[in-house]
């Protein structure tokens, strides 16, 4: 793609470097910001840097909060002995979305994934574990998608912990196996909370 | 969409403010920013802002130019008699790169379209039967895509510059009705460049 402004070749290039984002996407999303007011790209600009910048991850639970302890974390109403194990904000989200859950979350940032490069000292495992250990925690209900890799990080967690007075459940696998949590509908996901059943070692692995 | 953070809240939403770019693309997006070296950000946002700030129109084709005459307007060996006609600066880059012309351009910012409230008067129209007009353009290539719109502005041009002396031609209709010029590949564009046919009227309009 030959450009005939650096300024413009600047900014597709950066815009191209997102997930999902081509070249001409990116040039179409450009030329749409050129035919906005300029305050449009100087409020998109803040915004991100802003957050980039500013944004904070729960002590607890690693949730992204703009406070120390997300409010989540902080709600009295909340049953701390539950915890529910995810891999993104966005689950958690999905999940308080079907109002189906009173517990507390614990975001791992990610699957273990050996093809990706990411190992379990990449995601926040430590953490949970330490939590665990500590012997508040009654329940932990595994919430990754039902991926290999999903599948690998519940192993991996359950090795750690196995000898704790804990009970260990997955949720209902109503959602269909390989479908990302973020995109199941309300009802299906809020049911797979409720009908989640105890976790079990597929002896093949 | 709830949100832990309104600082996440507030980037999300400038993003999704992007055509094409729902509140789950651009969560996406967002997180892979947070997942990403703050400088990522910051390179992202500057680089935005400059060319919002910065970037300059050629003040004779209307291409986006770092200059004030841009680099097709101001190359002696390109031939000033023939101009082609296009909506926006994408199908300057697609002609471009077929390499099959070498006259210059003059870009419209878009077409007349009144469904969209887009009037001539917000189109590049009156600088190019004002450059018609002055006598030195001996061929206009209309190359706007295909459409009602398309139709509608090459009709418009044609009104007010059908009394000078000079060829009016549209690009040969290899490329399929409604297809956007970018899309078109290469080859098919380039000898739809080559091929160009005499402007006619369709008197049904
Ligand atoms: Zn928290
Ligand atoms: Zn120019």
């Amino acid at each position: 793609m030959e450009f005939s402004s650096k300024l413009l070749e600047r900014a597709v290039n950066e815009m191209s470097q997102l997930p999902g984002i081509g070249k001409r996407t990116a040039l179409r999303l450009v030329l749409h910001m050129l035919k906005q007011p300029k305050e449009h790209t100087v409020s998109l600009s803040l915004a991100l840097q802003s957050m980039r910048a500013n944004i904070k991850f729960c002590k607890s639970c690693n949730n992204i909060s703009d406070v120390e302890l997300c409010e989540i974390c902080s709600n009295p109403n909340r049953n701390e002995e539950i915890v529910c194990v995810v891999e993104d904000i966005r689950d958690v989200m999905a999940i308080e979305n079907t109002s189906s859950f009173k517990g507390l979350y614990h975001v791992l940032g990610g699957k273990i994934s050996p093809m990706d490069g990411i190992g379990p000292h990449d995601l926040n495992i430590e953490s949970l574990v330490k939590k665990v250990k500590e012997g508040s925690i009654k329940e932990l209900i595994f919430a990754l998608s039902s991926t290999m890799e999903g599948d690998t990080t519940n192993f991996y967690i359950f090795k750690q912990i196995q000898d704790c007075d804990i009970i260990i459940s997955t949720i209902a696998r109503g959602i269909s196996v390989g479908d990302e949590l973020e995109y199941a509908d309300e009802v299906t996901l809020g049911r797979s909370i409720l009908n989640r059943i105890p976790f079990e070692i597929n002896l093949k692995m």
